[in-house]
């Protein structure tokens, strides 16, 4: 069977470019608009994608004067896209360190029976401040700490999943009994960090389990996708350092005794996408254009952890701002963007319009052919699986890459022209997962 | 203005009844169906019904071999039919002793949102052990904690719902600036329960807050209700204990110092109807034919916290099941239930029956106009501002309500003919609530 390219329209709202608001086409409102989402949705399945995506952050950014900042709980939204949609999958991010894992294996399960077996979570430990004070918590809770919990937590989810087995109903009318107690398993969890006692009220859904992604890029967050990750997500600005992610998260799958095919990494990359290269390279500097520095500056002293005075638009970042600093919070994102900075010598100023434009992933303008060229020189020299569509303004640079750059890579052999299965996990190549308490120690 | 009544559809899968599923037309697997609840919605708005219901428990009740036991989770549920309906409510039961104030504020205000100003919330403090031990608790949290703890995160989820100022986004793209920091409010709550910063990350929605519907029957849920509540769901047997609750609650409003008429009173009635009243006599003794009395026995047991051998089908209840006995848990489903079989002096075996029917609520097997006729009694008695509707068969039951009760309350001029609003708060006659941060303190 010939590989191809698995494909995640990652969704937000006006785009990804933090100025892309600003343009006369785009709906400032747009972040709570039902009908906005609904066409992405539709414009993603038209395009075959495998999946959209939803991030999520539990709390609201420090700055609302900046760019749409709001966002509905996403699988509430997921919900809306699935009505109208029948094959797309659809990604939520939730965070396991606040959440309840009885409420949100409910709602993934939910979702999961709502969609027709289309939905996937993508597991984050939620790195930030302002979410820890929305839960009760004064300081962040350390990393360490975060991922033990994360681990216990996707567990115990499965646990909940596999609490029905899949012939538990029985729906025996004539005699009487709806489902059958000794196929029901409680969870009976008693953990470090949870104790739940199940089983979950929810039968087992199409897909068992939600797809399972994750994104993180700390030695936590990568063993932590090597044991429990369908699909990861991840920032590499260039081929060599994405080859190297690649390698060594498949060699950690495979030292978890884990299959690394079943590993599908997708690196993000924000195309902009024109008819000629020169025209796509003007849309990227209209954006440019429109991002205001002193909102920038912002954005760095909290990714960074150092304070505004330190950063002089045309100097270098300050020299105690090195890659190995130790931080509590998105080490990962740390790293990505310090490394950035000191890899090409940028002043604060170019800095700031590098991530403006891709947050320190991969960017490419050009033309449809240009930005295939460079997945397929990815997807063919084991640097990804695929890609995380980060389209900087919505929703037509989503609409441009479905109807430009998809029928490219269909003509190459590199990507399905049809869905070939129904749900979410079949769009990735991932089993549905075998029930524990049947088909394991049971 | 004429007054009229409102009416909520109570919504169960296959209707209340709890042998409903057993009927040759119901479909047992309808509670993870969505065309199934797509259609009930569909039916209650052809109705112009003022809302729909979904009732909702975080745990397995322990027994599925005795009716279709699994439940979506119901902002989800919501969701799927806000996607095929215009007008008309959606109310959701959820807990606030089991869920985050943050998470769950913010996921009415997105079902909200992506409703278009229809979603309500059912206050609930969930009675049960199962719940408690899905949530790392052994026991049951006491009855005036949860209540301490439900009125301190209803205060908080006020706040959130709040955070945002209505004119908060300015969405200026000429300046660049989106939002106005000045119009947020941090919840900066610190209490008994919980400790929130806030602000949302959802902008205030359409309703501003969700419809506030409570249930509660004990002294603690009254008074919660007469505070907090725009609708209420009540169990009511007879006219006259209907009155005496409606005055109660009434007056308790009153105290509170809210205006009696802005708490609209939902007792349950549970309407079988047919083209005569024998008919329709038939139908319930055919759903009471296909109730199992060893499966009704485990429900009263867990209602009457007793053991099962203490209970004898043909004998009435053990001496000490009384009224005014204590129990932790549901205290006025246990009065409620105790004190139907002590006034009509039923045996365990008539007990079963009539809970079946109904739980308790207002049963009437009779033609549409008896249903209608009661109704009137009741609403023009001072014992309801309207009525919550347990159809003991779905999607049958709600269909036949809807066709041939609703036509004629809309004839006698008790019942809208069209939707004259467009948000449930609109439907209830209840007033956008103003901004706790701009028009009142601040």
């Amino acid at each position: 069977m010939v590989r191809e390219m698995h494909l995640n329209a990652f969704l937000s709202s006006v785009g990804h470019h933090q100025a892309a608001w600003r343009l006369p086409q785009s709906d400032p409102l747009a972040n709570t608009d039902v009908k906005h989402f609904q066409h992405l949705a539709r414009v993603a399945e038209r395009g075959r994608l495998d999946s959209l995506f939803l991030a999520d952050h539990p709390g609201l950014w420090g700055d609302i004067s900046r760019q749409p900042a709001a966002a509905l709980e996403p699988t509430v939204l997921l919900t809306v896209m699935a009505g109208v949609t029948e094959h797309i999958g659809l990604i939520a991010t939730a965070s396991t360190t606040y959440n309840e894992p009885f409420n949100l294996a409910r709602r993934f399960a939910s979702v999961d029976h709502v969609s027709g077996g289309r939905v996937g979570w993508n597991i984050v430990t939620t790195a930030t401040l302002i979410a820890a004070r929305n839960f009760g918590l004064d300081e962040l809770p350390p990393h360490g700490d975060r991922y033990a919990r994360a681990d216990e937590f996707v567990g115990l989810a499965r646990k909940l999943w596999d609490s029905w087995e899949d012939d538990a109903i029985l729906a025996d009318k004539e005699v009487g009994i709806w489902g059958d107690n000794n196929r029901l398993h409680p969870a009976a969890h008693d953990g470090t960090y949870f104790s739940v006692a199940g089983p979950l009220d929810v039968a087992r859904s199409p897909q068992g389990y939600p797809l399972l992604v994750q994104a993180g890029s700390s030695e936590d967050g990568r063993d932590f996708a090597a044991r429990h990750a369908d699909a990861v997500f991840t920032v590499q600005k260039t081929l060599e350092e994405a080859q190297a992610f690649y390698a060594d998260l498949k060699k950690r799958a495979a030292r978890f005794g884990r299959d690394p095919e079943t590993v599908t990494i997708l690196p993000g990359i924000v195309p902009t996408i024109g008819a000629t290269q020169a025209e796509a390279e003007a849309a990227d500097a209209e954006l440019g254009s429109l991002i205001k520095p002193e909102h920038a500056i912002k954005q760095l002293v909290s990714i960074l952890q150092v304070s505004a005075d330190e950063l002089r638009l045309d100097e270098e970042l300050p020299a105690h701002v090195t890659t190995d600093r130790h931080i509590e919070g998105a080490q990962g994102r740390y790293a990505l963007v310090v490394g950035l900075a000191r890899r090409e010598g940028l002043t604060v100023r170019q800095l700031i319009g590098r991530l403006g434009a891709g947050r320190g992933h991969l960017t490419i303008a050009g033309t449809p052919e240009q930005v295939a060229d460079t997945m397929q020189h990815w997807f063919e020299n084991a640097a990804a699986d695929g890609f995380n569509i980060m389209s900087p303004v919505l929703p037509s640079g989503l609409e441009g890459f479905v109807d430009h750059v998809v029928p490219i890579l269909q003509a190459r052999g590199l990507f399905r022209t049809e869905y070939s299965g129904t749900t979410l996990r079949d769009h990735y190549g991932a089993a549905r997962p075998t029930n524990q308490y049947v088909d394991g120690l049971g």
